[in-house]
């Protein structure tokens, strides 16, 4: 299904090259103080323009068009919607008979019968994630107590991240990264054992995330190498701090008071300027294919901020299956 | 919740110590064969008994309790039950006042205000995973044109796993290990854009198996390092084949025909023979802890063919949502 | 599917003359006090034996096999199973061919290739509403400040009802009623605009029990027939209290804090004694069926305390979303 | 949840006076042929206009957003929305003080703690109806082989409408009505046993709309005054085809190919010129209350086209449930 969440569910719509995208969001709390500016810093951060990042400018100014009234979340649906502006179909034409390597337009026009809108990705469109990060700033908003923030820590295999995008950018080509997300002051007791466990719940949400293709908490697949003795967090006190967090915060499924933390794999940007074979759809012979348009040298570095909203809206919804969140926000 | 699927539901019910432990099965079609001695190979392959794992020995024989009349599925849910024969509780009682570390003895305490049953781990036992067996079972016989093989191909960091778990033995601890599984001839066109990709609902799966910890796809974490042109994989024919499979069968979250291939990390057991510090929670003084009882070395030993249950769980959910498969299975 | 609730979620399963049958509740408070002395009172109500039911006597005693230790519930699934024991499945054995006009039998066929179990109805019996009964009970001990009670109030079109019976027993006959349920001290604010309103909510539950025809809420179908100024409650007092209840609790989908009320109609049972016509399914044929076995001639008698359950399983779920209940039970 | 359905599933958000309100679509199957045009006929009928109906005019003409391109529907989300032009907020002004009977403006103003968009009923307005018959015509091409017809059978306890709406004109007051709803050529076996039955799903979606207050199914109430030898349908043919239709089409919750057919009771408008006695929340008096604006005499002529919407839209879930659908659907 398009959406997500028991009792705080997102659902997006649109497409790259349509006339708007945006996110309902249900199960927002009345009472929540909410403005068309408390999205610019997200919205920032995601944006285009960074070295490594397309050219690309969308004025990405959200529009509330339900749910918010006089300032405040009534408790109805909210709809927020933004405006595609600035696109550029033509360059996309093509791409119905020479799918690009790496992106979705194969598996889309084959599961959707070629019904698709193939400009720029449509549906499976990276802009989508605007979107998220739209829901993320509510999120945020409600679960204002929890500290959320993901950065990039490695680009192409390296830490000097800076280095290894000016070396994608000169070669045409791309490259990947991993971006690590830290929630601290979460309360114990979030998430289910078994099918809603924590890391369900949230690699469900990040896996949404166009080009991710790993997750890992606390110390993650280095655990496969260790020995229990090594690997099990010993409580310090009865809060449920522990000595090491190599658990990432979490023990059966359910969050145990200390950080959560867990990494992603970010694969490299997969439309690139350099010259790729693909398959002509109608012929079915091998042919070199040149993506033109305007692309990121490194997606990774766009995804902190969607990490965090995936994150935001994932333990938002943790929390109010908890009761840890009222349904009313009272005025400040 | 306790459930999983939107059209091949599972829920599981059952505690480590308690009388029983099992599954409901709701959505398998009707018409299909089954008998109880379909579930010896799967569920001998996750028994105890190898080296490194439980000396426990459970009798663990399915009792078919409903949606099965004269040996084929009705089409109502199937109730799938196991006898819990061999508890020792007595071995546990401490556990309300002395967390195990990497257990869910602390966050289920919390999580339950004290009300669970701390048995053996209870609810939160790793023997629930039996549940998920059996219904793994099912559903590759629904699926049953879908190859899935799942192995350990690595513990405690070496590929020699024989010589890794006896090392752990002998020092009455315990490792961690990786898991492969990899999923032929799947139909192209899986999974949903966004919130339903196959990455996001399969690792909700697997995550909730205890002790995983990690998840990647295709090359997974090391695409994070690679280059664009290095991991786009190349259309090679109409049918969706790829000459390299660096995105694990699936793009924009869609599967593509190639085989689906993801590995994941197993944290090594919790519970280990060495003595371990916690806390006692009624002093809140640190206190050194002797596990007693009956305990795998090397809990990923018995994952492979939970892994292969969850994600036969998963694609007969995905084909079911596709209309791969018949809602009713003609007689053979 | 076979469940209903999205915090308090119920699944059934069994079939008439299968093993056993059962219930399986997901998102029962932790620290609940459970005993199975609790059921024997709302399933002494369903039970045969009084006038115008089934002579059929089953021991109906429920089993709690999960989610219950030490006398509490543990905040994991409870399973209540009650086993099968006076089954006479010759009794049914050419439902097969001829459908029992009223019954399931031809459409169940149908739906499931011929592989439902037909024996008593299968899984379609009436015999599953025990189950619901049970899932009631739980429900009733966590939201015990609602007051909700349900009774005939009218059989065959009479209000005499003793009378109604004894002429349909006599006539080899069957009869339905009106059963009527009112639920006091309901907080206002459950439910929610539209798709989940009260009146949805309810009647989706309502209408899961085999034999119902219809619902109305408050005057129901008399408000057809009214003027606005008839219709509408006028308050007299700020807590919501109205000077009528034409709307029986509810506006705008929103419960407001009046009592409850709402009426069903339940159909004749559609076993009967008295000869009736079907189709030879193997030859096509109109042929005259006389159904064997034991029936209640008046199925509606048994309804109340079902009526009661799953208006209980639905208040308990809207008063978690609404946050009215807590997670953890406090010990008394 | 602000959603409805499991395949085929629309969600709805606007308030009566916001700046627009929409529907969300989603799992509409790919190459289904739709133009604005297409909503043309069921809008109007809907439509303000007609005797006893609302002066105010809306264009009300459908924006498609999303999931439609080049004429054709791509299998991502459609999102339709409806500009709001004509409203007049400032008659609305005093409803958060003295709420009108009969309204949500009480039970929305507790529930959302008095943050709710009280203007002309906020989300809980009938206007959001509108969404709901645009998802319906949707859904109504989806499953073109299916009749749905629904019509207003009597108003104000008569069978003559007309002269019962002028009655209400000239006396400031409102009157209900009964509308009855027949669908046609419906496959046999949609539906499913208890929780999902034919008539729990679609009373679940005919009591979203507001104003709706009983429904029943095939001869419904009267059924409780009935023998089972009469109530009972005989089968005539090996098709399902019965003598007469009692059941309304539905057998053991499952549909059984002949007409399904149902009435639904339709409360008189709440708001009415007539002055009415409310609370002033604030003091706590009883006041008169003189509803300014302009309203429905007669709602129930408004409602055919909505139950036909939601009738439709059922359907379409349910047989996409039993795989009766395309997923992609073919060019003509």
């Amino acid at each position: 299904m398009n959406s997500l969440g028991r009792l705080f569910r997102i659902s997006i719509y649109g497409e790259s090259h349509g006339s708007q995208l945006g996110v309902l969001i249900d199960g927002c709390p009345a009472g929540l103080a909410i403005t068309e500016d408390d999205f610019v810093k997200d919205i920032m951060r995601r944006k285009s323009g960074a070295k490594g990042t397309t050219p690309r400018k969308e004025e990405d100014s959200p529009i509330l068009l339900s749910g918010v009234f006089n300032g405040y979340s009534t408790g109805a649906p909210i709809m927020i919607a933004f405006q595609n502006k600035n696109t550029r179909s033509s360059d996309y034409a093509n791409l119905f008979t020479f799918p690009r390597p790496g992106h979705a337009d194969f598996t889309g026009k084959m599961k959707y019968g070629g019904f698709n809108d193939y400009r720029g990705g449509g549906h499976f469109s990276g802009r989508l994630t605007l979107a998220l990060v739209a829901a993320g700033v509510v999120a945020k908003k409600i679960i204002k107590s929890v500290n959320i923030e993901a950065k990039l820590i490695e680009a192409g295999g390296q830490k000097n991240i800076d280095k290894a995008i000016d070396y994608a950018i000169e070669n045409n080509d791309s490259i990947g990264g991993i971006v690590e997300c830290r929630a601290e002051n979460i309360s114990v007791g979030l998430g289910e054992p078994f099918f809603d466990s924590v890391e369900s719940v949230l690699s469900h949400a990040v896996f949404a995330i166009p080009a991710i293709k790993g997750i890992e908490f606390g110390v993650g697949f280095k655990a496969a190498s260790m020995f229990g003795s090594q690997h099990n967090d010993a409580l310090i006190d009865i809060s449920g701090k522990t000595h090491t967090n190599h658990a990432g915060g979490v023990n059966g499924g359910i969050s145990n008071g200390n950080p959560l933390i867990f990494r992603v794999a970010v694969k490299p940007t997969s439309s690139i300027a350099k010259p790729q074979n693909t398959i002509n759809l109608k012929s079915g012979n091998t042919e070199s294919l040149k993506i033109e348009g305007r692309h990121d040298a490194c997606i990774a570095l766009r995804m902190p901020v969607v990490i965090e909203a995936v994150t935001a809206i994932v333990l938002t919804d943790f929390m109010m299956l908890e009761q840890k969140l009222d349904r009313i926000i009272p005025h400040d």
